[in-house]
Parts: structure tokens; C-alpha cells; sequence
């Protein structure tokens, strides 16, 4: 017995034994900075994590992914009703190499398809052949791939999406690596003798994209099927729980007023806008309105709004909500920061605390404070400011916090942030979300699956070109981008800015260092001097014609928000998403689809024309009605006062009798237009507009669609109110 | 007995349960992405590893560290002759914390202390404050710290030096970040009303540096100790193996001619310098010598070089070195393709091989090749293209390789972007010095360590502002730096540029794009259409009289670099390394030492006076002779054809009648210009000035010294030789 007890010990030892011996290898491999030594090799598992989409894992992925932050389900029975998933490529051709550096990915790719994406780029468009670092970073110079909401997400015109579900810093190399195979390339070795010649550099394509994963021990990549690219652009937005639909009046228009104005001060303005037939949906305050602002303490000023629930109140019936500005950094000063001291990272900004918005506890804290403070007394959204990082020197070092910051959650100050404005977002959107009261936020910072939070992104960067470019990339990465006017260099640029402004998701105008809006006085110093210009009433009256189209565009708008709810589709989306295989389209950045039936091509102050492509169909010229066949480029002039839009023949298009803002009880009384003589059905969206019973059935489609010489409106759903009148429709031919 | 082997058996099984348990635990927090654990926070171990220097080592450093690729013996004999090395705060207080995501190293910061360095950076120059990732690459924009010639390494004016040594991407918070320590910090909230004041961002002095080391598992840092800031970058360059000596005909001038001369070409353009009798030792040849160029060949390109052997011999007779243009990247029709294809990186860059220089046999392979090929035939030294990193998508994302990239020697990609210039340098200077012949190379990368290489730095940057800046900036980081000419804006732009070429290390003329010479026309196109200013003889003239004074101030200049050998002295540096505790030089960046004497400080297009601020003691303008006191700012004018030098009183300067090149067998003919009454001797340094035999003893040293009306010389040394004439003595009072 005792001899058997022995063997039974000894068998267990040599057991023991080796498995000692084995972690000790690996132990060996993990602690010494072995690089060519590959820790994790094998082919990466997959899985189909919902209709179209599948997950490859290879190696231990990280735990503080961007997806673990998404709080919102699939819309798994919406996707399943997409055309069949499809992939240009067998799956298994996606190569995942993890080592002690990190993950290397390598996606096919064929030499003729086009990149989109990356999130809210700047600088470039389409993105084959590039190099791209998307960071977090409120500085995208040169095209790197910083950007306010950079995403490691790219779409193919070929129908598919990738997604690399991490937090760390990333590099996709986009078609232009080559590898040393040990094969001789094709190089003739020929220049010619101009300098210019010899410094032409031979640019292989590589067959592929590499994406570079630094610091992580294994990752996940998340691939969207097609077979188009708008269904690859449906799935994402789908898989994140559907696309944000913002509150109606969120479409309307906003004005940010001067950073230090006091109550009186904002009151007038609110003044100015009702006795001037001006519309004007939200007044947004900036930092003054606090106590503390750089950090925030999040207590009311009383010195400038001594009243602040009752000027909330006065301005509610006068049809303005009031947005406060804020960044997320919590000034001793605030009653927050004595909760928040242990739940926030171990480095301060501005003095401030930088909460753990990954530890639900600081959230809630954080996320009680404002529903008590602010919400439950009628503040209708924030601009949430500052929560992405900065590169640039002005201002010091001090902006942000270092990628070395630990949080008590375990996320470190790198994926910090890269996901700070996702956790921020979703901490201040589910105080609505529990409300039931939906809103529209401003926010500085974004990343991946976010897209059903109701938040547009805005800059300091200011180029006209590039802030309609992000129109198009906006699309490609489910954001909501807000091409904001602030001063003008001239009456030229502050119209052409404003048309821009009342073709996006979001018109605004910030005038936080403007005492008067900018359409009295482009110039900031003789607008801070109430010095107004010669013609200032005249430019405030060609502005207010095009604030009352875009109070007209409103259900259609709306609508088109419903489709990116319900659908996924992006209301503002580049040409490519349309139409993928024109290759005319592939590089136009600066004309792009909104909902279904408009192409809006901006002007900037260069010039009253402009060089616009109209893809496959015929289009109608929204101002002059013209007719125009698409696959083909026109010279188009377009006034201050019109919108350079164009409409897809087949087109139902309904736009309302301007209103100055949109309350709940709000009815709409439309116009519809017929574009053609074989128009498709329009479906409009109709619900209260404020909270989320839609989401419960609560909500009516509106069928408009023109049959025999007569509009007809099939209207079937669970609403009980109305908020639309068909007044009468108008065919053009 | 039985019983008594159960019970060892028993303890044994015990003991391995708790390893096994221990193991466990640690490859759990190994393999699961905890950041928040620290896996070593020890103490760092500290040793003394040269007179002054010591070294802390934490955690498992990285293989492939700087220090890891300085082939130079540190010269401990002349570190112990320095002042006794002293540290203003206890090295103790220096914490290194390693964790899963890397290494933070935490370094004491005095409120009132002055720091400078990070290599040769650009837009910033006292780094207080600031947030530094010195990373190689091309494009320094926002003053991000990437640079050419980047370096982990930064210097304060209380005296110490604080390197670390990782080839890793490293970020340094320079003294602006605040922990969380939860302490209230010193913030009244107080903010002023205009926006200005509202955006004005408190910003606190946080008492350290921090350095973020990101994917290593331990790291070492260097500590340079003073007492005074100029003893620690004698220590640093000392410890480097000594500051280089060029070749003697190196501190001369050099014109690159365009990319696409051909052999008669250049030939014309040599006889065009003696014709005129402008000074000229070096010619460089761009691209197009080679066969191939992006990549390259090396391989002479027939059709414009038939006879490049006698070609080179030719111009040696006429007192011109020839330098070869080339990047390190073989091209699959170079000889070196097949041999390097297997000693390569696993990617190419345009086409070609990235030979793993750290790899010995691969840099055998590459120096033997160029030894035969090229150094052999009278080739004098190379232009070391292209082997930093660039973040431009101008060309587009093919520039170098990526970061991810792995080489047989073990590096990795982001590791090799940081020293490929230093190993690039390394190799090629090895052909060089096994051969006793010196040299003078030009490099477009470098990193900490490198001081020893004769190569100067350059960019396409081109603000002229900035090159003055890197002058003052070069001295902190062992750097030499050329502010070459290119074409100019204007007649002043041009002059005012070769002012600060003539002032620099290296005097260079860079026409890869000028048919002629940019004094006989600054405007490019015209410049290549052989149109000529009409003043182009007058330009000439006062050009010639700049590069006149540049061959008088050889003698000087070559002292100055003997200094930087053998005692560690930058021969240029900023103000505030000699005068450290002078509040009022701590941000000048646009006036440097020269040497012992002489205080440069050039001037831009923009206008005929500058700005002149003189540190402590009295100062001759060099031109006026007119005698300043110090610790006061003037105002100077200087003309185009005088330099904006000052003169230190005390100092004994000995100018040399202009030569146009400088050979073995050059004897410089000198004048000694005597500042005020009490001067200090001269050190003159004296040999053949093209071999390496000075390390062997072979070399004299003047001692120039006036008393009592006179001039007095005193040779001591072994060098045979004589170089020079002292021909007359000046007092100037």
C-alpha cells in the first residue's frame, strides 16, 4: 500500500515537474526581450458574431477593447434582413502573427480596390497606399492619421470592412509595404535625368494591409460583409446598436454664445434671434457659466446666471435649450472631486481629476451629479469639450494626460485615451437614455461603436475644404460631424461656411469669442466692438434664407436620421457608399449623398462655381430645376442665397414651411416634390421627436409616394400624434 | 523508512504546490492585460561606470540599446580630469517602475532648473515644460520631438545629464504633469472674464521628469554628472569615445553640384571654383552617378561617369575631395543584393533591401564593398541619405520601413528607425578609420552615442531661423549640424544664410537643384535656365569674402574640434552652457559659442541689425573692434560681407590667409588677433590632419600666448610636420 502511494506521489511529481518546466519556458520567453521569438503563431479562431459579421481572435486580446465599451446590443433581426454577407476574399487569407512586440495583421488586398475610413479624417479621403496612425489627437497635421475620432476601422469599395478591436496606438500600412521574399522585383532601374526623375520613388503595391498592434498579447479584428459597401456600413452601424436619431430639435439650428456672456447677455441674444425671424433651436453657454472652467467644477456661476433654473425655464418657452459646455476634468473646486478623488487616474489635467469612466462607480457619479444638477432641470445636452489629446506646444504639456496614466480600473493612459470620448459620451448619453429624454451632444472625441450615441464631433482646425471632406469620411465610421462657422474672411467665405454648415448633420454657428453673430460682423475685432458692417442686414437676411431651408429639410432629415437608426444607412455619406464601382467617384471627397435622394456639392469662398460630378442617373438641379445626366462632370454656379444641392431623379422630396424651432407639438407643413416620372416611394419618419418610445413601437411611417398625377400617403404605425400636413406636391420633369 | 519518504515526498510536493502557485499568479497577471500591476518595483541598481557617469538598471533592459552599438571605448583617463562630478539630488530619488505596458521613469526636478537637449531638435530649444517624443523621422512639426537625429537625453544647467539608453519610442513630460495625489492643489479658480483669461489653463510645475519607455521589460539609464553643464557634455562625449575630428579639409567648403551632372559637368564646375578663386575642398555628387538610386546600386553610372577613377584622381590634383550621394537600401541590380538579401529586414523599402546593419557580417559585407569600390579609389566620404523615417505622405507611405519590421539580428523595426543612422554611420566610418584615413560624411539620422562620427547632420526643412537654432541646439547631444544654402528669396536671405554656413561645422553649398551656383542666381528656375542676376559678380564677390573667412578660421575651427576629441567640448554651443547660471541666456537659441572665443550670432533676411545679448566679461565686435561690456544687450548691424562675431576679451584668435583647399602639405599662414590686456593662451592643434596617428601621439600642440608686448609660441608633440606660420600678432583693447 505504502509502496503504491509512492508510485501515486512520484507520478504526480513528474507531473508537477513538467509542468514547472514548461511555464518556466515560457515564463523565460515573456521575460527576456527575445523579439524574432514568435509567442503566439496559430491560425486566429473565427467566429460569426452576428449576421455578416465575423470575429477573428488570435493570442490573449485586451480587455479594455473598444467594443467591451459598447453599451448597446447588435440589431441583429435588422441585419439579418441585409442582402447575403459576402467576402471578396477567403477569410482564412487574414494572417495574425502575435510576439512580444505585439500583433501584426495582414489583410488581402486587391490592387484595384479603394480605402476608406479610418474615422473622422482629415487631409485625405481615399486612403490606399497611405500610411495611417489613427490616435486620438486634436492635431491631425500631415495627414498622419490623428484625428479627433480616429477609428482602427477601414472599409473596401470591394464590400468589406475591417475592424482591428483595440485601444493601443495602431499603424495600418495600406497597400504600399512590400516584404524582401527574396524574389527580385520588378524595377527596370530607369529614371530619367530631370531631378525630378530621379527622386520619383518606385512604389510597388503589396497585395495587402499590414496593421501594427504594439504592446498588446493578442487581439481581435471584427470584419463586415457586404456584398456593397453600404451594407458593410449598415452592419457596423447596425452591430453598434443602430444609429443615433437625435432629438427632432437637435436638427435645428445652434448658437454658441461668447465664452464670458451672462445671463442678461445670452437672454438678448435669445431676444435677437425670435424678433428677427432668425431660427434658432438651442443657445449653447461656454466655460463662464461655471465657477471653475479649466478644470471644471460644474457649479453654476452665480456672479453671471444668478437665476439659472428660471433662465432655463424662460428660455424653454421661448423654444430654446440650453447645451452647456464642459470638459471632463474635475477642479477641486467641484463637489465632485472629494467622490471622484479614488476613482480617477494618477495623473491630474488643469489640476483637475480625470475620472475612470471604464469603472461604472465613477460614471455613476459623475453621471447622478449632472441628472440632478442640470438635467432634471431642463438642460438639454453638453459639449463635452477637451477629451481628446493634443500634440501641439501651444498651450504646454500639460493638455491631457500621459500615455503612461493608470486608472483604478486597469486601463492604462494610452487606451485611456483612445477611448475617453466613447466613455464620456456613453456616461452623459445614458443620463438621457434613463430619462427617457433624447438629446444631441457636442463632443470633442470619438472611436469605434459609437455610433448610436447622438453626439457631433467638432474642431478648431477651421479649413473649409477639409471640414466638408469630413462630411464624406464621416459616413465611413458611423460619426456625426459638425462643420461649425465661427468668423469669416469674407462674406464669401461666412455664406459659403453657412451652406456647408446647413448641409450637415448639424448646423452651428460657435461664437464663443464673437460678441455678435458673425453674419453682422465677419471680423472678430470690430464684431467684439459691436462695430457692425455696411451691409450687415442684408447678409443677416441671405443667412436667414438659408437657415429657413434648413428648418425646411427637416423631416427629411429626419427621416434620414430614422434610416440610420433603423437601418444603419449614414444620412451624410461620400459618393463611394453609392455608388462603388463608378471610378470617377473614388476620390471625390467634397461631394457626398444626403439621405437618399440629395447630392450636395459645397462651394467654398473661392469661387460662385464649381466642378460637380454627378454619378449614374439623372439629376435635377434643386434650384433651377435643370436636368442633368449623371456619369458626367458639370460647371455649376450657385448663389449665396441657394443651396448646391441636387436631386436623384425618382426622388419623392418633401420640405417644409420653415418654423424657427421645433417643439413636440410642432406640425410640419409640407411641400412634396416630385422628381421624375417614376418616383419611389418616400418613407417618413414621424414620433414624438423627444424621448424614446419609437424604440417601443411608438412611431408612424409615412409612405409618401405619387401615382397617377396624384400624391398619395400610406401612413401605418403605433404614434398616436401627428406632426406632419401634406400640403400640396409639385412635379418636376 | 517507508513513512519517512511520504513524509520528504510530502514537504517536496508542498514546495512545488506553492512555486506552482507563485508561477500561476505571475503568469496570470503576464498574460492577462492587468496594467495596473506592477511586475518589478524595485530599486534600480546603481553602478559607476566611468568618472562621473553612472548607470541604473531596472527590470530586464533591452539588447539592442544606443550604448549597445557604440563601437568607442570610453576615454576614462580624460573624464578623471575633470572637475569632481557632484549631483544636485540624490540618485535614489530617481524611481523606475516597470509594468506590463513598459518602463515610467520618475527623475527630481527643481522649480528654477533650465533643461536643453533631446538631440537636434527643432522649434524648441529649453525644454522645460514641454512634452518630448524624440523619434526619428523627417517631418519635426509642432515641435513634437522628432527630429533627424533624436535622443533620449536631456541636459539641465544645475549640472547633470539624464540618458535612456532605449531604442525604443520614449515620451518626456519635461515637468508639467501632475500626479493625482489627492491633495487639494494650490487652484484659486480665479479666471478673468475676457476669453483669453478664460482659456488661460492653470498649469503647475509638477517637481520631475517622467519618461514613458513603452514595450520594454527594463530599462538602464545613464547619469552624467557635472558639476557644470559643460562637464556633463564633456562626460557624455567623452564617454562616447570623444567628440569627432574631421579631416582637416572637411572644415573647409563643400558644394553638392545637381543631382544630374555628368562627369564633364562637375569638371566645369571645379575649374569654375579655382577660375574664380572661391575657396572649394569637397564636391558632392547627387543621384544620378549611380545606375539606380531609389534604391540604389552603387554601381557608377557609365553614361555620366565613363572615367570615374581617373575622374577622381583628377580632381584630388586640383585639391577637390569627391563625396558620393547614397541611401543604405540596395536595389536588386547592386552587387549587394544577393549577398545582403538574407542579412536583411523582411521588408523593402523602394524596392530594396534594408541591410541589418546590426548584424557584423552584414556591415562587413556593405563596408568591404564600398571599401573596394569606392574608398580605395580616392572616394572621400559618402552623403547618407534617407535613413531617417518620414511622416509626410508627400511621396506616400513607402518612405523606410515600417515599425514592425524584423531583422535577422533580432531588432526590430521601430528600434532600427531609432539607430539605423548611427549603425549606417558606424559602418561606414569603420571603412574609413581601418584604414587610417579620416573623414567628413554627411548623415541625414543620428542618436546618443555617436559622437565620435565625423558626420554631419542636414535637412529639407529649411527655415533659417531653425538652422540657427540647431547650431545652439547640436551642442547639447555630441551633434554636428550643417545649415546648408540652397537657392534664396533673396540677395540677403542668400548672404545672411551663407553667414551662418560660414559659422557652422560644416560649410555647405547644396545645389542638387542648380544648374549654377545660387550667388549668381537665387531663383530657381531662372538659376537652371543659366539666367544670372545682374549683380551675380557683385553677389560673388562678397561671397567669396565669406568663404575667404571661413578657410582663416580653419586653424581656429580645427582646435576647437581637437578640443571636442579629447577633452569632450562642443565646438558649438548655446550661451547657457557656458554661462548656466545666467537667467538671461536660458532661452537664447539664436546665439552660440564657437570654440573658446568667439560668440556668433547671425542674422536672417529680415534685417541688416539683430538683438545681441553678452553673457558675463567684456566683448570685441569683430568687425568694429569696438568693446562691449557683458551682461547687456545691443543692438548690431552687420553688413553682408562682415560676420556677426564677437570676440570674448582675453582671448587670443589666430586667423589664417585664406587658402582655396586644404592638403597634407597646406602650411597656414597666421595672424593672432590679441582681445584686451590679460589674454590666455591658445591651444593650436597640429597634424597631418588626414590620418588617425594623433590617437598614437602623433600631434603638436601650440601654446600661443602674448606677454609683455609680444607673441610667444611654445611646441610640444610629436608630430614632425608643420602646419602653420606665425606670420604677425595684433593687440586689439
Amino acid at each position: 500500500m505504502h509502496h503504491c502511494i509512492i508510485e501515486r506521489y512520484e507520478s504526480l511529481i513528474v507531473y508537477l515537474f513538467m509542468k514547472l518546466t514548461t511555464r518556466f519556458a515560457l515564463l523565460f520567453v515573456l521575460l527576456h526581450n527575445i523579439s524574432f521569438f514568435a509567442i503566439a503563431q496559430q491560425s486566429p479562431q473565427v467566429a460569426t458574431v452576428a449576421p455578416g459579421v465575423k470575429k477573428l481572435t488570435s493570442g490573449q486580446p485586451e480587455k479594455f477593447s473598444p467594443y467591451s465599451f459598447c453599451g448597446e446590443k447588435p440589431m441583429v433581426a435588422e441585419m439579418s434582413r441585409l442582402p447575403e454577407a459576402k467576402l471578396p476574399f477567403n477569410v482564412n487569407d487574414i494572417k495574425i502573427n502575435v510576439s512580444d512586440r505585439g500583433a501584426v495583421i495582414e489583410i488581402p488586398l486587391d490592387n484595384e480596390e479603394q480605402l476608406y475610413g479610418f474615422g473622422l479624417q482629415m487631409g485625405s479621403f481615399n486612403q490606399k497606399g497611405l500610411r495611417k496612425k489613427p490616435i486620438v489627437n486634436d492635431n491631425p497635421s500631415h495627414d498622419l492619421g490623428y484625428s479627433h475620432a480616429p477609428m482602427p476601422f477601414y472599409v473596401s469599395n470591394k464590400g468589406y470592412g475591417i475592424l482591428v478591436n483595440t485601444s493601443h496606438y495602431t499603424t495600418f500600412y495600406c497597400g504600399s509595404t512590400a516584404k524582401n521574399t527574396g524574389a527580385v522585383h520588378v524595377n527596370d532601374g530607369k529614371s530619367g535625368n530631370s531631378v525630378e526623375e530621379l527622386y520619383k520613388n518606385d512604389r510597388p503595391a503589396s497585395g495587402y494591409v499590414a496593421v501594427d498592434v504594439p504592446g498588446v498579447q493578442g487581439v481581435e479584428v471584427y470584419i463586415f460583409e457586404g456584398p456593397d459597401l453600404i451594407n458593410v456600413l449598415q452592419r457596423y452601424n447596425l452591430f453598434s446598436g443602430g444609429g443615433a436619431l437625435p432629438a427632432m430639435w437637435g436638427l435645428g439650428v445652434k448658437y454658441r454664445v461668447k465664452a464670458d456672456f451672462n445671463q442678461q447677455q445670452v437672454e438678448k441674444m435669445a431676444d435677437y434671434f425670435r424678433a428677427n425671424d432668425i431660427p434658432c433651436d438651442v443657445l449653447g453657454l461656454e466655460p463662464k457659466w461655471q465657477t471653475t472652467a479649466y478644470s471644471c467644477s460644474y457649479v453654476w456661476n452665480k456672479d453671471f446666471f444668478p437665476d439659472h433654473d428660471k433662465f432655463i425655464d424662460t428660455m424653454k418657452t421661448k423654444g430654446f435649450h440650453i447645451n452647456l459646455w464642459e470638459h471632463a476634468f474635475v477642479n477641486p473646486k467641484s463637489p465632485l472631486y472629494v467622490p471622484l478623488k479614488n476613482k480617477s487616474g494618477d495623473y491630474l489635467v488643469w489640476n483637475g481629476l480625470v475620472p475612470d469612466f471604464v469603472d461604472p462607480a465613477a460614471s455613476k457619479l459623475f453621471a447622478d451629479y449632472h441628472k440632478d444638477t442640470f438635467v432634471l432641470k431642463g438642460i438639454s445636452g453638453f459639449k463635452m469639450d477637451e477629451c481628446d489629446n493634443s500634440n501641439l506646444t501651444t498651450g504646454n504639456a500639460t493638455w491631457s494626460f500621459p500615455e503612461h496614466s493608470r486608472f483604478p480600473s486597469g486601463i492604462n493612459g494610452e487606451q485611456m485615451h483612445q477611448v475617453f470620448g466613447v466613455v464620456y459620451q456613453k456616461t452623459v448619453y445614458n443620463i438621457y437614455k434613463e430619462l427617457n429624454t433624447r438629446t444631441f451632444l457636442d463632443v470633442r472625441s470619438s472611436n469605434a461603436f459609437a455610433s448610436s450615441y447622438p453626439a457631433s464631433l467638432y474642431s478648431d482646425t477651421y479649413n473649409h475644404h477639409e471640414y466638408i471632406q469630413m462630411i464624406s469620411n464621416s459616413g465611413f465610421s458611423g460619426l456625426i460631424w459638425s462643420p461649425e462657422v465661427r468668423e469669416s474672411r469674407s462674406v464669401a467665405d461666412l455664406m459659403r461656411r453657412s451652406q456647408t454648415a446647413v448641409l450637415s448633420a448639424q448646423t452651428l454657428y460657435n461664437s464663443w469669442y464673437l460678441q455678435n453673430p458673425p453674419w453682422l460682423q465677419i471680423n472678430r475685432d470690430k464684431n467684439n466692438k459691436n462695430e457692425f458692417m455696411e451691409n450687415a442686414k442684408a447678409v443677416e437676411a441671405d443667412v436667414r434664407k438659408l437657415l429657413n431651408f434648413r428648418m425646411s429639410l427637416v423631416p427629411y432629415l429626419y427621416s434620414a436620421f430614422a434610416d440610420y437608426h433603423t437601418k444603419g444607412i449614414p444620412p451624410f455619406r461620400a459618393l463611394v457608399v453609392d455608388y462603388p464601382t463608378d471610378p470617377k467617384v473614388f476620390n471625390i471627397d467634397d461631394e457626398y449623398m444626403i439621405g437618399q435622394g440629395i447630392l450636395a456639392a459645397p462651394l467654398t469662398e473661392n469661387s460662385d462655381e464649381r466642378k460637380v460630378y454627378l454619378p449614374a442617373g439623372n439629376w435635377y438641379d434643386f434650384n433651377t430645376r435643370k436636368k442633368y445626366p449623371g456619369r458626367q462632370e458639370y460647371i455649376i454656379k450657385t448663389s449665396y442665397t441657394d443651396l448646391p444641392i441636387f436631386v436623384k431623379e425618382g426622388t419623392i422630396l418633401p420640405l417644409a414651411r420653415p418654423v424657427e424651432y421645433i417643439s413636440p407639438e410642432t406640425r410640419f407643413e409640407l411641400t412634396c416634390y416630385v422628381y421624375g416620372d417614376q418616383p419611389k416611394p418616400f418613407s417618413l419618419f414621424e414620433d414624438d421627436g423627444v424621448t424614446f418610445d419609437f424604440e417601443k413601437g411608438k412611431y408612424n411611417t409615412l409612405s409618401l409616394s405619387y401615382q397617377n398625377g396624384k400624391g398619395v400617403v400610406k401612413k401605418t404605425g403605433a404614434f398616436k400624434g401627428s406632426r406632419y400636413y401634406l400640403k400640396s406636391w409639385e412635379v418636376i420633369r
